[in-house]
């Protein structure tokens, strides 16, 4: 809030009331994007919308989960919308405690694009499928006219099998929970801006795409019933995903700053970009809330595996403000970690 | 194969070798179409990719579908993309013989939207679902740039359980089979595309679609064993189903012409744009092979319910040769009925 003179305010005139459309920040997996969620889901009949979702067909639980792609460019540095595609949605499955069975598969293609890309990326899906041990069992495909779409689009469906000692959920975070980190953030986000935009970081980062349900199955045979919430920091970054945690879950996280592991070039590159590292998109690791008494176990199942080689403790769970996430930074202030307002870095996945 | 000379061939300079690209005819649900996955899903590890699969993780079977919708108009009489998302979705469950339980929704949206239309498509969607007793239980949002997409994209995924009685596959059509189709053919196609051009018809014309799982059931409680193959005739047209029914299971189809329901206003729009109605797109009828001593059990069961009312026998399956369709026609002529080749209405879907 700043009563300061604004010289735009000043010699513009105020807007009309006009229709409201959707802006790129709605798909921005931040605040504006929860807005709009909160806007269409009430019209489902739903809740909350999850990124997965138990459909209780009796035992074993039987779990859900879609996601759409339309990153661009279409290959990049360490995958491209095929691999991201599988490595996405297996990892929605996997952060609610499932092991992923098989997954569908829609193209929407845009008139013209070479048939030698489709080839390309439906081996891509084909090889991440395997190397998840999932089937990709169903799939459409639609053409659109030229211009009516960006080459292609992809959205891959997955059910997966919950694990018997899996009790995950958002809303399950308790005070004290240890605030674990598998791995490096920001590197996906930094490669597809880097890459689209020519800017040379891509030469020495790749994303981090790559699949997590091997990493949660460890993690929840380690933690008995300890461990209390999953999620990965895609869209939003790690900071609205502590955010959305805390507040399903009705409390507060205190980050460490020196222990959040930044790769030297993902922090030169926001530095120069502008950009928050917190905020930044990730494909290929994970975030966790812990019960104390389990963390070490857990962090140990972690770093045993090659995706969690790096994983670290980041913070801990206190009992409130509700839904406030707050960082001790370098020099031993604190600061409030927000989610991301509007967007960011379109289109990065 | 003709000998003629061609001024076309003989005037034009023979095309030079480039790329292949995606074409519309590609995503038409005929020809074209059957070549692209002819190309891609080897690529998957597939054999055939159906409209639907079953995902064998024990009893009941569960069954996944998924369908991607770029209809245009989004509007439409009879319908919008929500409810025909919703409707493609369980009717693909349907014809495997499933009874949907869980539906996942994908939006991809332009930039730019009326954020009012996206309200409205979500309502209808709810309404659709609801009225199917099938629940929205995921979710997902991609907002791409204006002129990234054309206004709104829908995917949706169902999951449904298998009736126990189903045994019901493409390949299960055998010489003696009656063939039965729920109810008249070409109305969806041609409400679209008389509500794209404005060319009037759809003042009195309304998309057929609607969900048919109730009536699958039906059909399958009354036929016992004897429903063997159901397919709902949606891109490409009631042609297109029957030559792939025809050639999975390995024998023909010999269609009565007379029998075949064409409404008067969907054979009079035919007549003057061009189109075969037996190729026009439709969204809530389906074709059957059903043993022919079921056949008058199942036509009661069909005609007993409002979606199954004109149900009617138009056709006997046959011996061979295998995937051949033929019609006798009015005069009493034999004629061959192909799949549509390349594109007739794009983006009817």
């Amino acid at each position: 809030m700043t009563t300061r003179f604004d010289p735009i305010a000043a010699t513009c005139p105020a807007p009309q009331a006009e229709t409201e459309r959707v802006l790129l920040g709605h798909g921005s997996g931040g605040q504006l994007m929860a807005e709009l969620l909160a806007d269409l889901t009430p019209r489902l009949g739903a809740g909350t919308l999850e990124d997965a979702a138990i459909v209780t067909t009796g035992t074993p639980e039987i779990v859900l989960s879609t996601d759409g792609f339309v990153v661009t460019p279409r290959f990049f540095p360490g995958g491209d919308i095929g691999s991201l595609a599988v490595h996405g949605t297996v990892n929605d499955l996997a952060m609610m405690g499932a092991v992923p069975v098989a997954l569908s598969l829609a193209y929407i293609v845009e008139e013209g694009l070479p048939l030698d890309e489709l080839r390309r990326v439906t081996t891509s899906v084909a090889e991440a499928a395997r190397a998840c041990d999932v089937r990709i069992v169903t799939g459409d495909t639609k053409v659109v006219g030229k211009g009516a779409a960006d080459g292609l689009f992809v959205t891959t469906t997955g059910i997966g099998v919950r694990l018997p000692g899996a009790h995950v959920a958002a809303a399950n975070g308790r005070p004290g929970d240890a605030v674990l980190l598998s791995g490096p953030i920001g590197l996906h986000g930094i490669t597809i801006l880097s890459t689209r935009e020519g800017l040379g970081f891509e030469s020495s980062l790749a994303s981090d795409s790559r699949p997590l349900h091997r990493l949660t199955t460890a993690m929840i045979t380690a933690g008995a019933c300890g461990v209390h919430t999953l999620r990965d920091p895609t869209r939003g970054g790690l900071a609205s995903a502590l955010n959305e945690l805390a507040a399903a879950s009705g409390v507060a996280v205190e980050l460490d700053e020196p222990a959040v592991p930044v790769p030297a070039q993902v922090a030169a590159a926001c530095d120069l970009l502008g950009l928050d590292p917190l905020h930044v998109a990730n494909e290929g690791c994970l975030v966790a809330f812990v019960d104390p008494a389990r963390a070490e176990a857990v962090l140990a199942a972690m770093r045993a595996r090659p995706e969690g080689a790096c994983a670290t403790r980041i913070g801990t769970v206190v009992a409130g403000p509700s839904g406030r996430v707050t960082m001790r930074t370098l020099v031993g202030s604190r600061r409030v970690i927000d989610m991301l307002v509007g967007e960011q870095l379109p289109r990065i996945c």
